[in-house]
């Protein structure tokens, strides 16, 4: 069992190394977006669309287990968007992240979200090629969800901290959940967000903004 | 043997948590410059300083085994520079660098250049809790270098070729060099400069400035 998951991941960093090329080649910043169903990930990635896509080059890879649904909401928008279904499967793979590249076909210099299936788990052992995985934690969940799915957090660069309106109404400690995510991940960078307000999401364009550049820039 | 390693990889892993965690809050970029003894770092650091230093706020750690004449040429920049001297150590530990923070006192949002012992083998392996390795390979070291120490190109995020003003009068193929690159670490990024007449130093201005905006976004 274990030597199958090794093949399994073995072959999948195989895959990812080339999107990783691909995207170095192309200049293009990649963001793996990860949480839990329902933290408001493709709220969040309208909102940041709607908001960005005057002065960055957008696409979107859609990854569900089952439905379009999310890609059609994407492609609402007016920016390319690919819908990858994944069946019985609980995350994306490399393989399937550069099948949907070449009918996709993201411009240089581009920044590509990749929306991951819904899940804490699984898609932290799955390498796409992207440049940062983004943990998108809203505050209805609980603030221990860094402890408890050590791995995606410590795989993420950027956590998000969504919901943050909803604070008032919630029994919810932000710093002993800060606290938690740099107990797994001592260097993550946390933001505070609320998808629904804008509240806090300027911060994250900046972020985005900083790291394509630094992905635009050299060979 | 192994044992003894892996022990000491663990304790400066731990230290490395601990300095990337202080980075973290201080919101600071960290840089750790590696490469073959005389490939032009020091050069490269003190002129990137002198064209920078306006704009950014520059610290910086400097590694021999022995003396703290680049630490001296580094001051005479007017920055904060401070030196370690490993003494029979063929790189820096996480520990030293913990330490020369305490001394240093860089400041919050600051640019920290972590210049390592020259050696292509030992600093691949010990993680100072920086955002980026940054190798350094001049073009008359020969365009294999890559593939013969690829622990060191497959821990940087990037690579300058430095000296490319030699490149007329040297046998050296840069296509090569760079497929070579990739070859161990798919998605480095590559900036050919020159420190002696600044060819190309534009870029690495450009990249520092990017990541350094990306650090200094987030909790």
């Amino acid at each position: 069992m274990v030597q199958i998951e090794e093949d399994i991941l073995g072959k999948n960093n195989q895959y990812a190394a080339a999107n990783r090329q691909w995207f170095a080649e192309h200049r293009m910043l990649v963001l793996n977006l990860v949480s839990s169903p329902g933290s408001g990930k493709t709220t969040l990635l309208t909102r940041s669309i709607d908001d960005l896509q005057q002065e960055l080059n957008l696409a979107v890879i859609e990854g569900d287990q089952q439905t379009s649904n999310d890609a059609a909401r994407i492609r609402a928008t007016g920016v390319k968007a690919l819908q990858i279904n994944t069946g019985k499967g609980c995350h994306l793979d490399a393989h399937m992240v550069g099948h949907a590249l070449e009918t996709l076909q993201p411009d240089n210099n581009s920044v590509l979200f990749i929306e991951n299936v819904g899940n804490l788990v699984c898609p932290a052992a799955f390498d796409l090629g992207e440049a940062h995985k983004v943990a998108i934690l809203s505050v209805t969940e609980g603030e221990d969800k860094p402890i408890k799915y050590p791995d995606m957090f410590h795989a993420a660069d950027l956590m998000l901290l969504n919901k943050i309106d909803l604070l008032p109404y919630l029994d919810f400690d932000v710093e002993q959940c800060i606290r938690y995510a740099r107990q797994v991940n001592p260097g993550i960078k946390i933001l505070q967000v609320s998808a629904t307000t804008g509240e806090g999401m300027d911060d994250w364009y900046q972020w985005i903004k900083a790291a394509q550049m630094l992905a635009a820039i050299g060979q």
